[in-house]
């Protein structure tokens, strides 16, 4: 962390920079002054007592730099008492995780001297960001040189000026050092050997973390189903009770290791003190508007927008808007039909290999599609999900999510469903299947590493050259490190990730009795997903703020309810097959019953091992109790010693 | 609750008695001296800091009482004291619920003057019970005079005292004025207006009031169903349309009913400072035991039991005992149907009034055998679950319900699946689903009020008569009370009142199309059962002590389970019945296909509802917010002005 900070050609700050606030470039002086002394300002006066310095780009020939582009520091002390105020959870001498608290900090385990490293990078961006977000209007009225900005007290500085387009942007800086040595044990070296989840968390933050923690937790459990679904490829085993045992297998296998992630997660998330940690109180989302009330919670003034109205606006046009997209959904589905017929009819008019080639055309041209639609779908439902105008982001997030996976859901699986239970033509489902889940991956892969990664290194050269242009060949890694940054594309979040990890189980948990290939497919493409999202985070997108995760929230329910409609569709796959209905030749009537019946014992078995196994590991559970007991045993002293004094 | 204690004839003490405490009546002198000391010593002494009296009963010919009974009570200032340490929320002034505290006990709305009246009677023993409960031996190495009653530091006397049987018992006391007031508003009159919920939590605690807030609920929602179920059972309707709509809207009522619960119960837990309150730390129960250890969690000494041993018990004796009993219920279960075809065949043989009346004989006897099966099984499970020996007095609770739940289920409702869907005899399903209902709600009335009244009236009047005897005329009301009281029978807590009322909801939900007139004769027996509940709780049992409850727990579950139960034997009902057959005459195959679909159909939107229903009410989950939000900012506000002092 010992980047030399040039503000200019000659005068080096004192401190390290961490995050760069980037101010439109006409913002008036005005409000930069005031910005700035409010963040310099003491904490008793109500600033965050930070550190900020402007960085001077040279003038390029031509193009003119912003010039409002300021970077963030802290003083060590400063940073150690704002995780207090973060309420970050450290490892205590006695080895259980506890609040840290600037007045025992010696007491912490890995605390040496001053400090100095105590912090992880990611935390001291985390706990800048959060002094910043808490930075609350006093009695101004306005943003200085602003009328139209309005504040009132207890207002976050930060978001009026964000949504007001003032404040661009603010992101955490990279540590080049630390990056080289995270990336080069994380997917640099050829290995077999987990991830450094710690270091990644380390750098990035537990949100991250958690999510390529759940990434090859979600491979390696597809190994053993990948294992068993090869020889029923190489064989062409068509058995009926190889089939069936195949199927439930997977089920309830995938039932197991979800709930043994819950498990996983707890035991990740305790080490890394978010476990215990309390959820800090929300702000209202950078965009949320609405006439200036009272918030009954806080009781300060703040906007106040009528959940009715909110209400109305979600089930008159959100929800018939979905509904829509989901009509046309089915269109196109019906037209990649129509097409897949005229296909077969050319092939059979004249079967040679061109025309061989031709009947896989239609499910690559559908596959496209559905990724195409899929990309603008999650642009309107972001649109409207923030016309809904939430309060909190996490229900902004969770609406959201709600939107793009029924839609993703239908528009990946509709075709799938349709073939297998409307047409009950089980090789055309396998063929298109494979297609789909295929063309998606290459697509992914494309779409989500290579083609950021090549604007990317275009962007690079162009500043490379821009800088060295100006500064002749003098060193200048902080101007250009920030230039870079600035212009680099935004992480927006795991939720694509997790995303296309949701779909791909889709297809290998679905129809798994089917096409028993597609947990390989789904193992190589995660294994090379592990690397492209690597270096994805190091290289093509603006370091993210680490966001504090304790659980992989709404993604381990989605998780949860694709197992459980794969066992519907896969005992309704059985009871389709010919073998099956094979067995009971004279009653059809009873093989139902019975597949229902298997489907029924099968989902309270999925429920009674959901409930039967606990959450949170026992040795965890104990330390957690460990914790609240101390709590409360140094409550009764504290209580007993007053009692005495008085 | 102005009783004068008379502690001899002349005597009286100062105090209000609040709790008995039963000594073994051959308690050695020394343990009893040893143990008034430390009930009576200061607090930061280890004592309990309460006031206890010896109460002498005069000598009663021949028969000689038991002289170590003991009445404790407290000063107003130790009760207020130990409201905070049991962490007990009241109302603020501002109307939000507050954990509180004594030094700002003025704040809280109802305190007036020097705090009388503003904690209630079952708030004041319940803090007499926690400080008794939590005396800790310091150095003792065993009770005085009992060599063989070890003790360790931190162990609760009163728990080894309680399990060597040197303490017999120990209850709190009724109050006779404010047991008249309650039981008039509350039974005696006769009126159409809910039960005094507020009234009855003052008295017997949260625990029981939400029980009764439950039977009353569930009364209300039972109603609706009633109602409709009404006109089926006179009009004779055999409409299929008619019964599918009825079952669907029975699935849906009870759904939302048991969610609009959550959200009622949650009200209720509000108001009364139980929502939010935070559960203690859990003592192992009395009778646990094992090789002296270390607790993980407290760090103090403490019997260790290895749970291997446990898991040894419960899976090679407990599961097996179970799986026999249930054995044992399908074997008497196969005896009924002999009796019924017996029956059967005499009446057909010679039908005449005497064998109309046999018809109805095999199905009263096996309701009775059930019950008397239920109540045997009950003190085996409560054995065996004693004997696997849980630390915990809530995993021992879990362990006894679940089992006593699958064997009453089963032992209740097997003969009914039987019939219903081996047998599929309609006409025999109803008829024995009636006399099961009918038989068993007579029985429970019986065994449950009347004869224990009977009981205890008998004791009451011998007690009476003793006392006249030896006092004469002159009034003694506290010993006479303490005497009577000593006798009654012990309240064993709202176990077997939840499981009555979910065996109700069972017959009334699962099978719900075939006999709707179930719900009426439910809301008949439970509008007598809230009566004799009531009288029981006044005037048959030893007032319990209140035990702080939330919600009502694992019934909650219970009651959602069966209702799910409930939708997949319906939809099956409904796919049997003649008239739906007759609907789809060619393909029986396609009938079942499409009740299964609207079986998954009942279950996902069962799910979504429960999903989309939030558990605690908006108002409640603002004021939840307000109250984090202040501790938050209180926390701030002391961490900030420690700053400026530093």
């Amino acid at each position: 962390m010992q980047l030399g900070l040039s503000v200019s050609d000659s005068d080096v700050s004192s401190f390290t920079p961490l995050v760069v606030l980037e101010l439109a470039d006409d913002t008036k002086a005005e409000a930069i002054t005031w910005l700035l002394n409010r963040i310099r300002d003491k904490q008793k006066n109500g600033g965050a007592e930070l550190l900020v310095d402007q960085l001077l780009f040279p003038a390029q020939d031509g193009q003119k730099s912003n010039p409002n582009v300021f970077v963030v520091g802290s003083t060590l002390q400063r940073l150690l008492k704002g995780a207090e105020d973060v309420g970050l959870f450290k490892e205590f001498q006695d080895g259980i995780m506890r609040g840290f608290t600037y007045a025992n900090r010696e007491s912490f385990k890995d605390f040496y001297g001053d400090g100095e490293g105590f912090l992880s990078d990611a935390e001291c961006q985390y706990i800048i960001k959060h002094e910043l977000d808490t930075l609350r209007a006093k009695n101004e009225e306005h943003v200085p040189g602003y009328p139209k900005v309005k504040l009132y007290p207890g207002k976050s500085v930060v978001r009026r000026l964000q949504s007001k387009g003032v404040l661009v942007q603010y992101f955490p800086l990279h540590n080049k050092e630390d990056l080289k040595r995270l990336s080069f044990s994380w997917y640099k070296k050829i290995k077999l050997s987990f991830q450094p989840l710690d270091d990644i968390r380390h750098y990035f933050g537990e949100g991250l973390a958690l999510y390529f923690g759940f990434l090859e937790y979600f491979t390696f459990a597809l190994v053993p189903m990948a294992l068993i679904g090869i020889p029923y490829y190489l064989f062409d085993w068509e058995d009926y009770d190889k089939y069936v045992l195949f199927a439930v297998f997977n089920l309830v296998w995938s039932t197991v290791f979800l709930e043994v992630w819950k498990r996983c997660s707890a035991t990740f998330a305790y080490g890394w003190g978010t476990l215990s940690r309390k959820k800090a109180f929300e702000e209202p989302r950078a965009g949320f508007h609405g006439a200036l009330g009272f918030n009954p919670i806080t009781g300060r003034e703040e906007p106040v927008y009528p959940s009715s109205k909110r209400q109305l606006r979600i089930y008159l046009v959100s929800v018939p808007f979905v509904l829509l997209c989901l009509y046309l959904s089915f269109y196109v589905m019906m037209v990649y039909f129509d097409m897949e017929n005229w296909a077969i009819s050319v092939y059979n008019e004249n079967p040679n290999f061109g025309t061989g080639i031709l009947l896989f055309v239609p499910s690559i041209i559908y596959a496209v599609v559905i990724e195409i639609m899929n990309l603008l779908y999650r642009y309107a439902a972001e649109f409207l999900t923030n016309w809904e105008n939430h309060r909190l982001e996490s229900s902004f997030q969770n609406h959201l999510v709600l939107k793009v996976l029924v839609f993703n859901f239908v528009n990946c699986f509709a075709s799938l469903f349709y073939i297998a239970f409307v047409m009950q033509d089980m090789v055309l489902l396998r063929q298109s299947l494979a297609t789909l889940l295929i063309t998606s991956q290459i697509l992914n892969q494309v779409m989500e590493a290579f083609l950021p990664y090549w604007l990317q290194r275009r962007r690079n050269k162009k500043v490379h050259k821009r800088m060295r242009r100006v500064m002749g060949d003098k060193e200048l890694p902080l101007l250009e490190q920030v230039q870079l940054e600035t212009e680099m594309n935004t992480y927006l979040g795991t939720f694509d990730d997790y995303l296309e990890q949701f779909l791909l189980f889709g297809y290998v948990s679905l129809f798994s009795c089917v096409y028993p290939l597609a947990a390989v497919l789904v193992v190589l493409n995660n294994i090379t997903e592990v690397y492209s999202d690597a270096f994805k985070m190091c290289h093509v997108f603006k370091r993210p703020f680490s966001e504090p995760a304790a659980n992989i929230g709404v993604w381990q329910l989605a998780f949860e309810t694709m197992s459980i409609i794969a066992v519907v569709t896969n005992c309704a796959l059985i009871g389709l097959s010919s073998q099956v209905k094979a067995y009971f030749p004279e009653s059809e009537t009873q093989m139902i019953l019975i597949v229902v019946a298997i489907e029924h014992v099968l989902l309270a078995f999925k429920f009674i091992l959901a409930f039967v196994i606990p959450d949170v590991p026992k040795d965890i559970q104990v330390k957690l109790a460990k914790l609240e007991f101390d709590s409360l045993e140094a409550l009764k002293k504290r209580k007993i010693l007053e009692a005495a004094e008085t």
